[in-house]
């Protein structure tokens, strides 16, 4: 069993969580973070916009304040191993709009899980 | 190493902490989540009861709006292997009711942990 | 790939933040934690100080009683393997006061991941 971890707009819950239902991945668990992804600053291109090295420092300090951290819902998926290609798949074709900011993905392992309700164990409990 | 996390109903949160401080696990962290379980929707039994194809599928697409996500506490505790299943099983004791909704616990891997304030790692930092 | 969780001070994550834009590293995620480290109640020392049974059991049991999770800040990061040292010595050194409470630093394997935007994935997504 793996936990798919996607961290993803905040206007795209509702049609990730639908689209997910609409496969049958009904558990999940969302929760509020703050999130930036890289920032890629090309001094080169500053450079040849004629910026000083003094401007320059500005733009990479500026960035590096990492004040733009931005609300996103990241979500937490148990899944049996045979799900993981349908689940990324489904948050990939409901989130990809080619722009930055549309979120990630992380794939962790699980050793094992419980379910509270009845104390069933492993693969039973996802 | 092993990180444990827990996902409680939100009126379970003093009474775990509690029983897990009981056993000498004091070190744990709660953050807010929502969630939801697995949703079984037996559509033969909807049949039986009478109920039309559209009425199925109203059901059907109800719950796949997932607009039920409800509020839950999420527990992770970083333990060390010997110590898993009493944490594991003081979870259950405190949290199981036989209903839906009582959680789920996972159990996943740790590669390496740091404690802040003297930089030891590994097993010393748990 | 790995993930870089590390459970900070309220008042370090800007500082944080800024020190690991520094060394290049932009992508993160902030969430809100309740949490508390270990508590080790030595109960020869209050004996020692004259403590009786009854004063031991109230201070083991007012610890237990876990009210004292304070707020903290959840960082996760996803890094490649050969970042994890300039990581987590960067945290340290923003982060080690050598007082209780400086945090805590976990490191979990991540298997796979996924950039929304492009739909690159593994070590290209990082």
């Amino acid at each position: 069993m793996k936990e798919i971890i996607a961290i993803i707009r905040m206007n795209k819950v509702n049609a990730t969580k639908k689209a997910l239902a609409d496969i049958g991945v009904c558990g999940l668990h969302a929760m509020k973070v703050l999130g930036r992804g890289k920032i890629h600053v090309d001094l080169s291109v500053l450079h040849e916009m004629g910026a000083s090295e003094e401007i320059a420092g500005i733009v990479t300090e500026s960035l590096s304040q990492g004040s733009r951290l931005i609300p996103k819902r990241m979500l937490t998926i148990l899944v049996q191993d045979n799900e993981i290609d349908k689940v990324v798949n489904t948050i990939i074709s409901v989130n990809k709009e080619g722009n930055k900011g549309d979120g990630k993905i992380f794939i962790c392992p699980v050793l094992d899980a419980v379910r509270l309700r009845t104390g069933e164990r492993g693969e039973a409990a996802v």
